[in-house]
């Protein structure tokens, strides 16, 4: 059974070797697989966005434990999200607001059964004592509904899709920033439509225009200054430069306005 | 079979790829888990700490190979160290210490047997050349009598353990900071009781001092500019702050002086 | 099937999880290995150093991915390499320069059957929708021929090897800096003899001369800020510090000219 791990832990503490070791004694047959550990740290954003993009090209059964958390120890729930095919587990704080979007038949429980919890709980890291074991007891076969009792009222993210400020404007946001500097945006090909960007969209990001839109990194290559636009992998559109990281040289960061305008 | 690997060879290099490749070629069964591969450089004591504190957390029959290993291609040994259940592979250097400490049936076997080595094993790479294929021959069920001799003078550090100074003062240490910020003491629930906490200890770090001991880190939140101690999920006093690095804050770095003084 | 991962992709977004689940969801079996994906962006030559280091320790049928490709979306061609008992998969940019070096009965395929690709093959992502889709292919028994056609002239780096720049001079170069700060260079022992060193080879950096040559790193302890040469785990001559970073003592960098000059 595949387990995959997505954590603002890093990889330089004990941490993340803890929940493997944690889920290996509960299901020795689990398969467990890193998306990442560098979620920066209490991201929930970036840490949602992150899991958005990668999900659906796991197989199905798989079971994702995320843990981006800066409320642990506190009153927040540990939740399991249920979809048609796969489960999410971790805390109820915006982090799978991207697999309610796109999930919409997805079932939200509310983790209540503390006989799979590893005690005693501490009360700084719940990804050791709750989340991994909640997932191994998911990956042994026990239901969720064993495991806590279904709840609607989980908390999403308002960040995760664009604002229509005016017919001509839109207010967007950079929700990721990449291992190369490439400043991914919560724009979609639904926001903006080709035809918007052949009448000559502008981006508006920290007072710099970005106009120029590409289809691929190394098109045009030569000028690493100018940053310019793209599709990226993820289905969002991307601020990028070549060869250089477009975030440095718009000093953006996650959370900053993306102002979209257009003749449209 | 589980093996796990802890050293301070980074991710960026091809080190910890060389290492599961020879173990999977001599046990393709193998299963290969990391725990880090980023200990501070040559930091044994950090080395020693993460170890310690995830052991405990895997199954039965596991092997750990752990290297942080400034003598490599001294005299120091390749030690193998076999508690009631698990195996520890690695440099005679103190790094098991914490082992040691808490299982007191440990055998401690100096590996002598090169048969298993790989051949020829360089000057600079016992990871790959001698760590890696002992614990992959531990794995195929080979004795660790077979692979060396029983030794008693083996290396332990003292600074695992804080050292009672006067009737009110303890000599505490930092031993690791993690990816958050937190400064992670040698003190223990042993070195300090709750009566102490409740009677006023105060902890002094570079001069600063740290008076307010909190339960869990979203526990009165906004004050980011006080570091706090808390009982950290591996047992040992932290001190941490509030979505701040409390290591920043302080100046903290391992190895650094923690006087703790109270009433009792 | 053990399917080894190399990228520039970093560990901190979600490019390597997707290739991961693209791979398991084709073959659930796949045995996937990181070497590393913190190969510095867009450095083809640290990538191929780094593979060629570490392929020989992988067990025959291991199917390496390797993916430094700053061509993405441009026209380089994708391709397979098959040698007598491995595979390679990734762009045709050099990333297998040390392969084809080594491995002279390599034969090497140009990728084109784009039924096995994930569709939509985005333009900014092969990693996850062309190079990984082919790597699980191979790996559930697909010949390399059903997958593409054969080509020769495929693209090898010239930096790999050292010049011979007149009787007593050799121009060498840097081609990888570890996490230790070591300086790689691309010169061999078919490079520089032991009667080379013993007569008072002289290696020259950024200015700097490098007279000391060592058989280990801890060998003549204590003046750390004097860097020495010694031959690396990886068969090359590198330039190291003790307990320090060669890199910033000498400012090097990837590239740089290292001169070396000898009485023979």
């Amino acid at each position: 059974m595949l387990i995959t791990l997505l954590t603002d832990f890093g990889n330089s503490d004990y941490f993340v070797g803890a929940m493997k070791g944690v889920i290996l004694t509960i299901n020795p047959h689990a398969n467990i697989v890193d998306i990442t550990h560098e979620i920066p740290p209490q991201d929930i954003l970036s840490g949602a966005f992150t899991l958005g993009c990668v999900y659906q090209n796991f197989p199905e059964g798989t079971i994702h434990v995320a843990v981006v958390d800066p409320g642990v120890g506190s009153t927040r729930r540990a939740i399991i999200v249920a979809t048609s095919n796969q489960f999410f587990v971790g805390p109820d704080n915006g982090l799978f607001s991207f697999i309610y979007e796109r999930e919409t038949n997805a079932r939200v429980f509310h983790v209540t059964n503390e006989d799979y919890f590893r005690q005693p709980v501490s009360a700084t890291f719940h990804g050791r004592d709750v989340f991994a074991p909640t997932a191994a007891a998911l990956s042994t076969g026990v239901a969720p509904e064993k495991l806590g009792v279904e709840i609607n009222d989980y908390v999403r993210l308002a960040e995760i899709r664009p604002r229509l400020a005016s017919d001509r404007t839109i207010e967007a946001a950079i929700i990721h920033i990449d291992h190369f500097g490439n400043c991914i945006t919560n724009l979609t090909r639904d926001d903006i439509s080709e035809e918007m960007i052949e009448r000559g969209a502008t981006l508006k990001v920290n007072g710099q225009e970005i106009k120029s839109f590409r289809r691929f990194f190394a098109e045009g290559e030569g000028n690493q200054e100018s940053p310019f636009a793209i599709w990226g992998s993820a289905g969002f559109l991307e601020i990028a430069a070549f060869r250089a990281s477009a975030a440095k040289i718009l000093s953006a960061q996650t959370g900053h306005l993306v102002k979209v305008t257009s003749d449209k």
